[in-house]
């Protein structure tokens, strides 16, 4: 009997969707059938395979009703549904239109040893593994598996099992894709489905927890096959005292409180040197105030509920860890319960290090703001997490600030913003200590990820010199550059 | 009390030599000293570091004897010896010409976002572990290391304990050195420093066996930080119908039996098509029955002692197991012992894939020979392994090499000539399957494993549109392409 997924709608609370698991045996079967048709996938030249993308996006705009519904019912909010399909749609198209330049081949570099002839080869990974979160279940499923089609490779996505509902469309609208179909697989399921994924790729890309992403790390490095891990995040402001205050507060309400804080990008921390402290924090106070949950009508209010269950746990526990340890509420503070679960859009202070609101990945409207004494402080503070993703620094004076966000361990630093990779998606950004593994998702050289360098070196016969003669006391080529 | 490393010499199965064990507290010491000095180092402009280099390649051409004299007593070889030690100052000097232009920042790139400015720096990993082995000691302790050093790290490199004499030397040419001394240092131990080292660093490079690479993969991916792995392999020389049969046997005596064929890039199976099999067999046993073991004078013979008193063991294995199942040994088929242990150079031929000689890494003078009934078996033998790092194939029609090399799972294949990965280092390759993990070692890219992408998103000011205001539903800013 196939066994299904229960998915839960997090406006009601209550389980009012299932579909059926991938089993093992299917799952190794869309595996071999994916690796079957890869090579002809491989062969089509890159501009035929973004003709094959362009008309993905195409198939996906004619169904965008059905697919804003599905992510609807399954995170609870309307406008960044709509936002986010039409953010993976013009992720398709960007990368169409850029993949065939980055994939071309580099000019041929002469081989050092001047009769030899080298060819340089990039052949993608025939197979790669998607497994992906419930934050932005469509984008974060296609944001890793669009530039690996378009290196050539077949991929297999595993999306959360939390927000699986989508699938359903988009199976639709592969249906009508005969060229794609093939290389673009789909699996459901949780945990246990994502490990045996693993078992069937040559690299793996996950986006989503710390917790889960040492478990993919470890089963990738087991089978020697590349991982790229996209993790949490506590992502650090440093407001210093020259910052635009008012500036300041809006842009890090609105970086806190996106997607009720459910993005890894989001501003988790604030240090705030002490001659801007208070002002900063009644201008969060005013803009945060205005915020409301939506729980009555979907479409009034900018706080959406929690979509996973298990992070309301999350969520109470941080806020009253932080209320028990001393922390005030400025705004919200506790979670409300109508069916779902919505948190109020929270802003504290009087917070301390020893706060797990300070020190884990919350995923929620929280922020908590710190006073610092000066800018060193607030350096040391902000790097004094195991999480390095990416983080703001604000300040009137821009070389300052370019001179401060340097010192900041994580991969991308908006400067007199907040969260700015949601908008730009051209720089490359690596990120630091445990927020992930693997050269950038961003940028142009994140394509060449699925890329895997083949070289030939030719002896063209024109010299044969070396080897063992009758007199050679030991072999004379003059080299051992390699193991 | 320090523990001592107690060495055995190669050549006469004796220990003669012991050093001191870095004990944990030191290397930890260490790993902080290195630290501490890298932010300096980093800082200087890669010109100047390429200048340090140098003058550390000037200060060991001064110290050349010595070296070789190390080399010689941990490995038993001299000529490979001396040509190792001018392999690695070629290294130096290579990359020390090469690298200032390599590490060059690319041009900017124009934000997506028109308003928002985008800034990108690559900022070398702080400290880089380096864990190599035995079998070309001083040039794998190097091979990471320098261009890990000229992207801006430190490094860490625990050599092999089977092979540490060099160390000594090493040591007493970075005191004169006070420039490069602070982000050089060295370690001295087994598997367990090794272990404690990879707690230390940011990232890793390891170059050995499969099984300590899925160790030292594991452990680096529990503490999220990049692994470059260069592993063992069994790599496969094709030998077509059309191949000029006496060209090939020299290239294959010599891509089998170089330094006893205790290297990776070893060729270390062979697929010949019937047509040309026996005459590749006669070909090949004239080849190899000219070699002799060096025991009386090391310069007199050019098969060397096995360096690592383990590997005995292995290859005792291998060809007891093959003579078992009814390989016959053409030349060789044993090892000798005078007080060191010398593998007699081996042609096998009746092979089976089921001798472990087939199947395993076996890092000796050692090469089996099968039969095979065309071109179509022999890709497909080749690639029936869990090793992928490098092949050959030999063939007197060009094209048809090349269609045969791109079909092999390899990350460099060698056409008309063998082991060719050894000369050329311009090109790029990664090793496929458990051979490896991670970029090309060899080639321009390769300096850039060391580096780290941070991108800065300046927003000048010029506009500020996007905030929770009071009559907003939702969150306007137009985008969630990232978590």
């Amino acid at each position: 009997m196939t066994e299904r997924l229960q998915v839960r709608n997090p406006r009601t609370g209550q389980i009012d969707y299932d579909c059926a698991v991938t089993a093992p045996d299917l799952l190794a079967r869309m595996a071999a059938e994916a690796r079957k048709a890869q090579p002809a996938w491989a062969a089509l030249e890159p501009a035929k395979r973004a003709e094959h993308l362009r008309e993905l996006a195409a198939a996906m705009r004619e169904e965008r009703d059905a697919f804003v519904q599905a992510l609807f019912e399954d995170t609870g909010r309307t406008v960044e549904s709509r936002l986010e399909f039409d953010a993976a749609l013009a992720t398709i198209e960007r990368w169409a239109d850029e993949a065939p330049a980055l994939l071309a081949e580099p000019e041929p570099r002469a081989a050092n040893i001047p009769f030899i002839e080298s060819r340089q080869f990039a052949t993608p990974y025939p197979l790669v593994g998607v497994i992906s979160p419930w934050n932005f279940p469509l984008l974060l499923a296609l944001i890793d598996a669009i530039p690996a089609l378009l290196a050539g490779s077949a991929v297999l996505v595993k999306p959360s099992e939390v927000t699986p509902r989508f699938i359903d469309v988009a199976e639709r609208v592969l249906a009508r894709l005969p060229g794609l179909a093939g290389v673009l697989r789909w699996c459901v399921g949780a945990g246990e489905i994502g490990a045996a994924l693993i078992e069937q790729v040559d690299l793996v890309c996950f986006t989503g927890s710390v917790g889960t992403g040492r478990k993919v790390g470890a089963a990738a490095a087991a089978r020697f096959i590349p991982a790229f891990l996209e993790l949490g995040g506590k992502d650090a402001a440093l407001v210093l005292e020259d910052a635009d205050v008012d500036r300041a507060a809006r842009a890090l309400a609105w970086g806190s409180m996106v997607n009720a804080g459910q993005s890894c990008m989001s501003i988790e921390r604030v240090y705030a040197v002490d001659a801007v402290h208070d002002r900063l924090v009644d201008a969060l106070a005013r803009e945060i105030g205005r915020l409301k949950i939506n729980v009555d009508d979907p479409e009034a209010g900018q706080i959406g509920p929690v979509i996973s269950a298990a992070q309301v746990g999350i969520l109470q526990t941080h806020l009253e860890d932080a209320l028990a340890r001393g922390a005030r509420a400025l705004t919200g503070g506790r979670l409300v319960s109508h069916g779902g679960t919505w948190c109020l859009p929270t802003l504290l202070v009087d917070v301390t290090d020893q706060m797990r609101v300070m020190r884990e990945e919350t995923f929620g409207p929280v922020l908590p703001v710190m006073r610092v004494a000066d800018e060193a402080e607030a350096i040391e503070r902000a790097n004094a997490s195991i999480y390095g993703l990416s983080a703001a620094v604000f300040s009137a004076d821009g070389a300052r600030a370019e001179r401060v966000a340097r010192r900041l361990e994580a991969g991308a630093i908006s400067i007199n913003d907040a969260a700015l990779t949601s908008l730009v998606h051209s720089g490359e950004k690596q990120s630091f200590k445990q927020s992930g593994l693997g050269g950038s998702r961003m940028g142009p050289s994140s394509i060449r990820r699925f890329l895997r360098q083949q070289c030939l070196l030719v002896n063209p016969g024109l010299d044969d010199p070396w080897w063992f003669g009758p007199d050679d006391p030991a072999p004379t080529r003059d080299s051992t550059e390699a193991t």
